[in-house]
């Protein structure tokens, strides 16, 4: 029963927990499923990811950032994302193409005709068939990730994530039918509850569909 | 006198000789100049180069391979050539766009469109005024580079090598007014010496028209 969910969202609004909870309800019921998440996934992508990291301190332009991000983007759909739906997996990305429209595009002004043209070469157009937004006001996500080692994105301050928040609203209003908006300020089992809503409906007419 | 010249052919056709006999010969005459390569070029292109060493031994996808060697390039577009020719300087890069389509199209047999929309996207649509295509037998190039380490692209086989260089030469057959086709099997002196004769003639025209 192959099926592609990504979650999406700016910082601090939940979404490597609720992607591992999707994941772990999943694998209870004993429904195939695969958890990965970008940047990084693979060896190669977590060494670019380390180099990007290095690179930010020693400048690197936007451009080398987008083509770098995507470099492991490839290599994450080539060994990890394309074999789990070949294999018929539930394929659950913490991640993918939607956050670089968001931050590269919306967040740090890139051209969204280039982000998308390098996006969709680096992904051969592979989109998810649901994308969960993880929706939290930009000061809430912020502080919760107070306490941690804040990395290049999270220092950009507040209009940037405001952009990226708004960016990733845009997104979602274009396309109703596969982003889940969720208010990520509700209690956690909320959030979840609503997510395995939808995901539990969408797998029940996948299976349908297959078994017509 | 900004002027943008790269250098092109296969294994062992004498591309770095003659890139940097092009350099010492401007320098020489005080003509400002930069001698850059690819890949790499950069401190960060040269972490990616060893990156892509290091990933074609585990296993890298061609397109991972294709979005590397554009993030080198868009780093040293940015950081080198752009600077350079901003600064008036004659730019010769060992090494370009033009490599990627031989090898990664002609070569590896990825789809043109999408490596020239990546290149493209890598560089902002930065094209040489004048590509050097030294232009040797394969078997002859790899016996010139026989006592070397080869790389993977070296390691390809003879078959790899041909479609490359008749990659490289239907795209010089193609837009005669920019590409320089020489038979590299040529005495190093006489090879110089028509690089030169062409080189110079592009200098002194835009000269002229900058003075006017």
């Amino acid at each position: 029963m192959a099926l592609f969910i990504t979650f999406e969202g700016g910082e601090g609004s939940g979404k490597s927990f609720q992607s591992k909870g999707l994941y772990r309800r999943l694998d209870k019921l004993k429904i195939p499923a695969l958890l990965t998440h970008e940047p990084g996934g693979t060896a190669l992508g977590e060494k670019l990811t380390r180099l990007l990291k290095w690179a930010r301190d020693t400048g690197i332009s936007p451009l080398t950032e987008l083509l770098m991000f995507n470099a492991s983007r490839a290599q994450l759909v080539a060994e990890v994302i394309q074999p789990g739906l070949k294999a018929g997996k539930v394929v659950i990305c913490d991640r993918y193409t939607d956050s670089t429209v968001a931050y590269q595009h919306y967040g740090r002004g890139l051209d969204l005709k280039l982000v998308k043209t390098i996006n969709e070469g680096a992904t051969g157009g592979l989109a998810p068939s649901l994308i969960i937004l993880l929706d939290v006001p930009v000061d809430v996500g912020l502080t919760r990730k107070e306490n941690k080692k804040p990395d290049r994105f999270e220092q950009e301050g507040l209009a940037f994530h405001r952009r990226v928040r708004e960016g990733y609203l845009k997104m979602a209003a274009a396309d109703p039918k596969r982003w889940l908006v969720i208010d990520a300020c509700q209690p956690r089992d909320k959030i979840a509850g609503i997510i395995w809503g939808r995901a539990s409906r969408l797998l029940l007419k996948k299976s349908k569909t297959e078994v017509k």
